[in-house]
């Protein structure tokens, strides 16, 4: 059994689940450098994953590093170049959504990835390799719903964590973009369709600090597709009950619901207040398994010599769709993309 | 279209109930007469029913009254002797369960209903007449779960009104007798079996009131069937979400399942709490449309010249099981059927 | 007690239900003449509900029937100057939704109301008078979910009955004059607001036969309110598991999800497919019970001298916006309302 | 970081699971021996596990293999002289269900495990690592149901996997002791109590092979708890929509409900069925996270020279009322315990 030496660049939270994924639950992977310019981070990685190959300079560990991959995890405006720089060094790689913070960076990223055809490139979707989002691509590829042609996505943040969402909101490039991205890609990929004309629509209620700068605490966009289809996106950032992501595609013969409750774990509350189910706190507990499972199918897929399910284009698609959406929430008119 | 006359005795809490369906959302019944040993129902009858032929001794309704049956809601020790004078007046009969509150009283009626053949006797068990439970029992008989085998109930009164089981523990004749009458009757209903055996225990620890008095606060018991299925049936009275009404029938190819959750209605609620489903409070909400079903039903088999799907035997039979099962209550025993 | 006498004008599916709960469910009242213009249903009127006095003119019933009020349940295009001779005759007025079939007709009823203002009149939005939205409305007003801001809604006709939206379909006035209009009023209802604006967007993916004549199979509106508020509806006419009505509204605390599983009853089917819930099959089924509340709430405001909660203006306003969101999905463009 | 080291004794079905756990999951801990008396298990270590330090004798693993620990899925009868081998030669010891096959055995184990005081010994009752039972635990200690006084469980396999429950029915000590021994533990582990008498009675309608054999397909357990509690546990294997377990524990101001639709993820599907949840096919998928959270409690029980939840008198405890519950079966009779 091959093992892929990777090596991760930036251990914010998301990092860190990442690299102790790499390091502890992939059998085919071990995480042997780790790159970052917080030295928390780095004493992290000493001491809990037992990396000892550690560097402030991400240029550097391309260089030095004994690493076949690199997961990126960095702050998005980094993405783009790191990913060419890496490809450019021969290695793999992996990096988190969204794939740039604008369509050149992202053109850059796809010319490396097209320079070399025969490296992994992936790019952490993961809800794509969620367990429910899996089951129901599959379900879709058999036949159960007909033809997809409608999907509506709802991702709302909890209210538990809005103080973050208001202090990154000035530079967060606006409700669409920071949160859009995932819903963007599913209809994507469950449509297998192209949108070419979106209308949005934002609102503040609860929180001003929002519309202060610019941004809104909720809003609603809404796709025509190249074929006919329709998709539905709703973002927001105050659920009281939790961390709310549903999805619903809806076919000729059928439709798929993922989760109109949020449910936390199977139980349920039988108490004065009648029969409660208490939900998911947010995306690492709601996605912790499919954070896994991308990573494990990135690993594969450079042991087996395979091409990933989501490509480059995909993020640049993504990104290009966050920012029309984004022009048609401003502008109140209907965009084309 | 016939109309058929009724006379109703008794217009407490549920009495009230079967006389405004009799008088209002019946086509085609009214109600012609009342009888009630308490004034106040009497007035309420003359004001609210427009019922100006008023009674408050049973057997003189039965025999001056302009009336085709009696619908029968009085204390249930009166159940028996009522059922009887009532057939021999030449009157059909609805009566609440249970049938009599003891055996005796029990054969009596049925003796009545033997001689009057062509009189319609019925018997409330509203609960096969509700919406959910007649769906399960038309699934069955199309076969939808195989040969049914294994019936479990629970029936849980809310906690908001435990005082009022507690003012009555004394007198109830025990929790089985009190509230297990209509699982006692679902079970042999979807079973069509009688039990020969049964163990049953109690417990006691909210209310210690209860077990003052020889009652207890909740209890189980165990049923074998004569062809070797089984019952089980789960009784208590401090449910704090509401009333819990909740039955699973299995069969050999498949299993229904009748409300976990007890559902006030179709909504949800998302809050702080998680996603809450608030409860039915008690029966005469949970049952109200099946109240009405039943007394539609009673009219209907006389209009039509029918017999009811529920016999007078059905409820010695229950009576009986009712008796067995507080006997193997209180002995710790199992007890032959 | 006053009893209402009513007169019912058109006896058609809708109808039937109507004058089967005026006639027998609703103590305070009686169904006392009939008007129809189709033999059969006359026919229906005696044999079924006893009633004897019949007509085949509208006019005539209000001239000559010893009548309180009329339940207008006629096409739709006939509803206004029906609506208009009644309030002129001196009677009160239950009328089905929709008010008229263009602004000049229900502004015609605007002005007969307006004239007669001592008289009841009730436009038939049955959904405000469902347990469920009654509750969902009780709890927003008590605040449950703090400020409302967004409603979402669904509607989706089953499947099963797709022949005959089929059949209706270039008569129809398109899918959102013929499907939007309970969810335009709970949506204002809701929000206690009115849109501005309306985007939306049609598709037709199983049967071409509705686009063959300018119609969709499905569609969504996304409007904005007055007040920075958001409405997303979405209409659809081939929902395989039955009929879909399902609602959300969202406030700055909490929100209310009406039904996402449009379950026929409790029962849950565990079988080889997994664990199952059959839904309701049409409207008839899902609001038997609303349909009778409102009926009883008519009569009782007559009664009790009291206005409806639902008024000639709401029936104008969600005709309007039907209108400008047929607009908007014809044009492709974001109409202002 | 310690890691520890394991030696594994079995490959079979839940070897694999635990093997690959330990090889690949858990951080602190590595695979470094195998031991098998099947070849193929071997193989399988080798080529999958990447262990070269391979055993067909379990005594002599123990003497000669660089392990910190042992974990012990063989066959149940072999449990407790491979826990004394074990403990004696200063392993720590992980040791899957049941403790052993007769309490002699388990005597032998509870000696060993009090000679070796220091050393870790952790019994594989895997469900009290799920995360919903744990939360259950969690959520009860906290106060949320008040004194729990009732557990009702639910353990159904799966229709798909009956022929291997029929091939196994003679030798597996009955339905109870094959299918029990969780529910038994669960019950114990909620109540903080043990049961002091118990009545049981099983049922075969579908597979008459169980019945030749002097098995059954379904059965019902009540016991009766030393401070007056009360546990009822239901067992079958036909289950036609999956594995079905279920778990609700019953207290004095509330109650918790574990999963009475079995899902196997969040995914609903709406068809023409009407809406369908897809249910867990089995253990190992039910308890996959279960299986990892246990085996990494294991090893950080012995990295910080901690003593686990479960105790191997849980595990002597179960056995005895899984040996009583059978006796009642059997019998018929109450059987003190």
């Amino acid at each position: 059994m091959k093992t892929i030496k990777v090596g991760i660049a930036g251990l914010g939270r998301l990092g860190k689940v990442h690299a102790n994924n790499i390091a502890f639950k992939i059998p085919n992977a071990t995480l042997t450098a780790a790159c970052s310019i917080v030295p928390a981070e780095l004493e992290y990685a000493k001491n809990e994953l037992d990396v000892t190959d550690l560097y402030t300079d991400y240029r550097e560990m391309l260089e030095k590093a004994d690493i076949d991959a690199v997961a990126i995890v960095t702050t998005s405006s980094e993405h783009c170049w790191q990913i060419e720089a890496a490809l450019d060094a021969g290695k793999h790689v992996f990096t988190d959504k969204p794939l740039g913070v604008d369509l050149e960076q992202c053109k850059l990223a796809e010319a490396a990835v097209e320079r070399h055809p025969d490296q992994v490139f992936f790019l952490g979707f993961m809800r794509r390799y969620d367990s429910s989002y899996a089951y129901a691509k599959k379900k879709i590829q058999e036949g159960a719903i007909g033809k997809p042609y409608m999907v509506k996505a709802i991702g709302i943040d909890p209210e538990a964590l809005v103080e973050g969402s208001i202090k990154f909101a000035a530079t967060s490039g606006g409700i669409f973009i920071d949160m859009a991205i995932h819903d963007i890609d599913l209809m994507r990929w469950f449509l297998e369709d192209e949108p070419t004309e979106v209308y949005a629509l934002g609102a503040t209620f609860k929180h001003p600090e929002f519309q202060a700068v610019g941004d809104d605490e909720t809003a609603v966009a809404t796709y025509k597709f190249k074929n006919g289809g329709i998709g539905v996106i709703h973002v927001g950032r105050t659920a009281p009950h939790g961390y709310h992501v549903e999805t619903e595609i809806i076919g000729t013969e059928g439709s798929i619901r993922i989760s109109p409750v949020p449910e936390k774990n199977l139980a349920m509350l039988y108490n004065s207040n009648g029969v409660v189910t208490e939900c998911v706190e947010g995306f690492p507990e709601r996605f912790a398994a499919a954070y896994l499972a991308e990573m494990q199918e990135f690993v594969d897929c450079i042991c087996e010599n395979r091409k990933p399910g989501v490509s480059v284009y995909d993020g640049t698609k993504s990104t290009a769709i966050g920012f029309g959406t984004t022009e048609a929430w401003k502008s109140g008119k209907v965009v084309a993309l």
